[in-house]
């Protein structure tokens, strides 16, 4: 199967993004777990697939009434620095119980 | 804690649900951990979250193309088994560090 075209490797700089984040913490937390049902937890994202949607929600090509607003406030290094806080998150799958 | 503040859950079987995400595994894998940069993690995600977004990628109003082709297979009870077997995974944010 054809996959969509990724963005490079982003690089960011997460303690940039932890202080971005500010602006995303009310829904999805400063720890990246959801506050709303509405929003995803993006605690440990795959930090590429963080870079691309917040690029497709800033040039409205993936369509989200708050997140076309919020990501349009956003720049290439603000996007790059919130995916490697976000993704840098480390999780864990825990083992059925 | 926040998770409790989201609501009951679609009422998805998840036993069904891993079954059926035999369709989603090399992608997003059978522990909801992505195999691709292209793809999500889905561990632990939002239950209804997981529900709306299927229901986007099956009926076209979110954009990509692999999950248009996979979500167009997938009946509405198979939406609501995939989100309660991926979102019931169990996560955990470790501390940084």
């Amino acid at each position: 199967m054809v996959l969509g075209a990724l963005p490079a490797a982003a690089g960011g700089d997460a303690a940039a993004g932890r202080k971005r984040a500010a602006a995303c913490q009310a829904c999805h937390g400063l720890d990246g777990l959801s506050k709303l049902p509405e929003a995803p937890n993006l605690a440990g994202q795959v930090e590429v697939y963080l870079v691309k949607v917040l690029r497709e929600y800033r040039d409205g090509t993936r369509r989200n009434e708050v997140m076309n607003v919020v990501a349009k406030e956003l720049t290439d290094a603000d996007i790059d620095n919130l995916a490697a806080y976000y993704g840098g998150l480390q999780i864990e799958v825990l083992p059925p119980g």
